[in-house]
């Protein structure tokens, strides 16, 4: 059985993607959550995270004792794993562009994940306003994400990115989670989809477990200070 | 014929990392080179990027019209168009290991990124010692990669990273540059590798296109007002 090591659901956008395309498509595994006590060496966090893998960060995909210490390459390696689900695109220039979409995701929009950590239970438009108002760079962010999603279902006509659910709307999950929270301003068919994806049920089952945490981390909430 | 849109090859680390393996592996591919005038909306840099792309960073790998836009997305695509090259290692278990390494270079080591840019002419060993014995994130980043390395080398018995040339080496070609620039501390099996990789076929074509290029840009260079 795959073991999918993770942390809080609440705030942990990087464990969010591969849970919620596992659980979409049906897949068995079995969830070890790590509580984000803190990021310094000393934590539980990083000294369990450490019996796991060298690299220090969650999502880890533990199979058979191999581990595999990264989103972008759990994506791959589950492809690889089961060939029957298409969790990428069947189509090869579908394929490269969903690649091309999430390798942009996994390394960029810097300014947005840095000024709206995700944080699924919170409702915080006041602070996305503000944001919004104040960050060019977040604006930048929001304005290239809505072209890339309303390009991609130009070209596939929905109801996902590329038709069908792929590891491209598993890796945008977080961000239509930031979306909902900060009340960014969205609209048309990345809208529809956006709540589409939020309606599917790898996102709602994530979303009810970090719903359930009632776990209040202060270093991740710059913009409250309790619940 | 494949395209491959690059920035200068002195500086631009991402342009490289493709660009070695598709020459390591003898793969045709025609280079078109947008000079890094700078990265300002305006630039003509990015005036000519965006003809070919909307993420607004290079490099892009054209195929026939196709744009894949990312580093990793397009080592995925050559991977896949040309099967009889092994661009992942064929070992399933390697192959996710070399993935992972891959995706946490993609994501990480921001500190050493960003305190030694890629710099291929330069030699600038004070710098490096400074920036080790002042900056705690950038040790961290170099332990963490010295690890990795070795971890890679003992299982497979290198020379490179997986026994045989593959993804995993080009993509750490630039941390190789910046390890020669900065003079950073590297020894036993990680300093061979890097040797090794640094006398590759590709790497060595894409040195000297950078020690020919002759192109001072200071916005790239934080440490020198001149060559």
């Amino acid at each position: 059985m795959l073991q999918l090591y993770i942390g809080n659901k609440n705030y942990s956008s990087w464990s969010m993607r591969p849970w919620v395309a596992l659980r979409q498509f049906g897949i068995p595994f079995e969830e070890v959550m790590l509580r984000f006590d803190s990021f310094d060496t000393g934590s539980a966090f990083k000294q369990s995270l450490a019996t796991v893998t060298p690299a220090g960060t969650v999502p880890v995909l533990v199979d058979d004792g191999l581990a595999i210490w990264d989103t972008l390459a759990i994506a791959e390696y589950v492809a690889e794993r089961f060939p029957q689900h298409a969790l990428w695109p069947r189509d090869g220039h579908a394929r490269a562009r969903a690649r091309s979409l999430c390798a942009e995701m996994h390394a960029g929009f810097r300014a947005l994940r840095s000024h709206c950590g995700m944080n699924i239970e919170a409702h915080l438009p006041e602070v996305g306003a503000r944001v919004m108002a104040e960050q060019p760079a977040v604006r930048a962010d929001l304005a290239r994400l809505t072209q890339a999603w309303e390009d991609a279902l130009a070209h596939s006509g929905g109801p996902f990115l590329f038709g069908n659910y792929s590891w491209a709307d598993a890796f945008f999950a977080p961000v239509v989670a930031r979306v909902r929270t900060y009340g960014l301003p969205l609209a048309g068919p990345a809208a529809a989809w956006a709540d589409h994806l939020w309606a599917s049920a790898g996102v709602q089952a994530w979303v009810a477990g970090a719903l359930a945490e009632r776990d209040f981390l202060p270093f991740e909430e710059p913009y409250r200070t309790a619940r």
